[in-house]
């Protein structure tokens, strides 16, 4: 039940990021719309279709859909008056991304698979929508272009959460603390502006 | 059979429609195909890969691959000789997006699906095709940009669709006069240039 | 056993290939390697979805991703010191081509599909995940834009395989045939230049 409701805050913190992103392009209200909704759900849709899920989650259970709206219209009337709370949102994004990758990972544990396809579908789970995201913006999506450690952060989450079942904690535990393995690493990237290095050809090598 | 002719030419139409754009971009004879046969059946696979419908449309019935094959060269022989009809070809586009819309949503209907789900698969349906034409041709798709009443058509199609059948009337007269919604709000949205507000943010709210 | 190992080659290639293009975007760490997967394995992924082959063949042997992860490390490095041979690489990319495509019309055969069917898979999954890079990499997909016989060498070469099969080729002889059209194809193409005629429509005709 907790699981359920940190999943929806999850998925409203996206939407709403999702919206004001949008908002920067200036898109018609439907445009931001489908940008929250691709957002919030974009990673689990992925992990779905991957793992052959069916019903995918929010076919199965459309509150997700309306939370987003929900989200989304907030978002909408909150930024006609007031600046958004640019730092409360990145601290609740990474909530967000600790939430939806140990959740990924958890789907992908139930169906046997081996660990590395378990990181893989919580990073996907975690990070996709945002991919698509900037996909549909026309932009190189930013958790590839700056070293900011954000699908690291959700790798590292998972590698831990496996690891800690490993040596012993107890599985819902081990996903209290991968999340928070997430969420700190994430907010540590933000507060110190921790990077990974940049591979970078000469473009004369291009061609 | 009125349906699946009908059918036919909806995809004939997104097509054709695809394979102007691509001309715009100065992409090889293949590209066009390729961005002609994404346009016209992107939103079709789309749906079936959500709902889990498998064969996917075009791979069970491969005459909708030949029905684009043709639309796309007539269009590229046609365009040698001649301006294309932009005024008919978006009149078309509108009974397009009207038929596959619904015919998305009756899909999605005989799956026992709610009623969000239901229009959500049918806008898909109707618009994904063209959001993807819009990706590989790496701008931001033309339904978010401008408010021109297009996936909102769509939506309002659905809606009206599912409205009809609760208060009694017919499936199939429902259909039509769903579709009919969509064709005449796309067309009014067309003549008069009526368009959804846009949701801007100022820039130093980025980041 | 061969072809196993063949294929491994090429998604080993096809890392490479991803790395390079990252590279020139200036992307950091992991995006270089979410690139390199994803030009790998986006093309028989997408296949795999659309035929509804569950699990998706890297869920099923995750050595795939080990390999990815090898080459592109290697690649990193190697590019620290020296310039990549991109002529050998160009070379390698045609073998890696001439796999997927023949591999994947393969697996669309034993679903006994029809042969519109079997070209397009056999395309889809040679190509599609190079597809994938460039939109993520916000830029129109190299295959759609040059005529630079890419796509078009695929979709001969699962011709001439079909077709070698209909006169009497066993099954292996003929694949190996339709991989050497395509390998051919494409390295004449790269020597001679050779390219496909160019659509273009006179930006007047836009809107």
């Amino acid at each position: 039940m907790i699981l359920y409701l940190l999943d929806l805050l999850g998925v409203a913190v996206f939407a709403i990021s999702g919206a004001l992103a949008a908002g920067r392009k200036s898109l018609d209200l439907l445009g931001v719309v489908v940008i929250a909704v691709v957002t919030a759900i974009g990673g689990g849709t992925f992990r779905d279709l991957l793992l052959d899920q069916h019903p995918v989650f929010w076919i199965e259970d459309p509150i997700y859909l309306v939370v987003i709206l929900a989200a989304t219209a907030l978002t909408i009337i909150y930024t006609r008056f007031r600046k958004p709370p640019s730092k409360a949102l990145l601290t609740a994004d990474a909530f967000g991304l600790a939430l939806f990758t140990i959740s990924g990972a958890q789907i992908a544990e139930q169906s046997n698979l081996s660990s590395i396809i378990i990181v893989l579908m919580g990073a996907i789970t975690g990070v996709a929508g945002g991919v698509m995201r900037d996909v549909l913006l026309a932009e190189i999506p930013i958790i590839l272009r700056r070293g900011n450690i954000y699908a690291t952060a959700a790798i590292m989450g998972v590698i831990a959460y496996l690891i800690l079942q490993q040596i012993g904690f107890n599985r819902s535990v081990a996903a209290l603390l991968g999340m928070g393995v997430i969420a700190v690493l994430r907010l540590a990237a933000i507060t110190w502006g921790l990077t990974l290095p940049v591979f970078s050809l000469p473009d004369h090598e291009s061609e």
